[in-house]
């Protein structure tokens, strides 16, 4: 195993730590000392990598939702959006996803930038579908596609911060629905 | 002055120490110790009616927007809800504001139960607008509002917490504009 490797192979094994660790207990007592012990490591070698627990929430939340957000490039962009925003709706209400808004609110700043690192790319990906679904015939050309996607996802996030309820299958499929009405080709 | 004057005037000056205290510090710095020295009175008669910290940021929250969602029902749904949508960003960006976004994210359960306490005679006030909307014949008669509702003022705190960013005038309208387009009737 190269340095590289074990490198990586540590600092996956720190990140496991954290989300074991918030399956247990809230953001607010989750410690470095009990992530290192975790992880059968020096707490010096996780403030090697990360300056606060707070960083740590955010590359755990990042490496536990890898893949989850992918588009299927096959498929509508309806489709996609309503899995999209229920395999949001889930990370949200996992643990992690719990810890996450927490840091959000507490550390505004920095996570507006870690929200743009970490949604931006996503939302580029989605910027290419929208313009498939164009291309597709599927929805009109000229829309404000932005301002859609913040109605899409704004209620997800406001309906688990705000009333403490995960959005299912049936409100999701409503909201989307909804949400494209206006933009759908009739066929 | 009777007692129930004063006792309220001595909540209400409790509260007005903690609107102070957030406006020097954030949230997490906040104890009842800065709070109860900045009122002029002990610990123990904060206790008497706040439990947490967060009992005091929910109640000067309640407090400092008591009548700012306020609806005129002499103008249209479409001027209440942008009016309604700016105050909304104004508040939530207020150092209270700032300081009831922590709380809901940390303390979910209770948050959940307070903003739907909060929220819910609102949305009633909201809703009885929807209903004369109608009868001027401003907006058609059926139409997921509840959904709707949830789309307007979703972005509203999905761009404040992720985007750390506070929607303006221009947004808001744009935002109310793509909402509303379904429901206009024509005239």
């Amino acid at each position: 195993m190269t340095e590289l490797e074990k490198t990586s192979r540590r600092k996956q094994c720190i990140l496991n730590a954290v989300t074991a660790a918030l399956q247990q207990d809230d953001y607010s007592r989750l410690t470095v000392e009990d992530i290192a012990a975790r992880a059968g490591v020096g707490k010096s070698t996780i403030y090697r990598w990360w300056k606060h627990k707070s960083d740590l929430v955010f590359d755990a939340f990042k490496e536990h939702t890898a893949s989850v957000f992918d588009l299927d490039f096959e498929q509508s962009l309806e489709f996609n959006l309503n899995q999209q925003l229920l395999k949001l709706s889930l990370a949200l209400n996992h643990p992690l996803g719990r810890a996450l808004l927490v840091v959000m609110a507490e550390h505004r700043e920095a996570a507006g930038e870690f929200f743009r690192q970490y949604l931006l790319p996503r939302r580029e990906q989605t910027r290419k579908l929208i313009q498939l679904a164009i291309e597709r015939n599927e929805i009109i050309a000229n829309y404000p596609f932005e301002l859609m996607l913040d109605t899409l996802y704004g209620p997800i996030h406001y309906q688990i911060i705000f009333f403490n309820c995960m959005p299912d299958e049936t409100y999701i499929h409503n909201l989307v629905s909804l949400v494209m009405q206006p933009v759908l080709v009739r066929k």
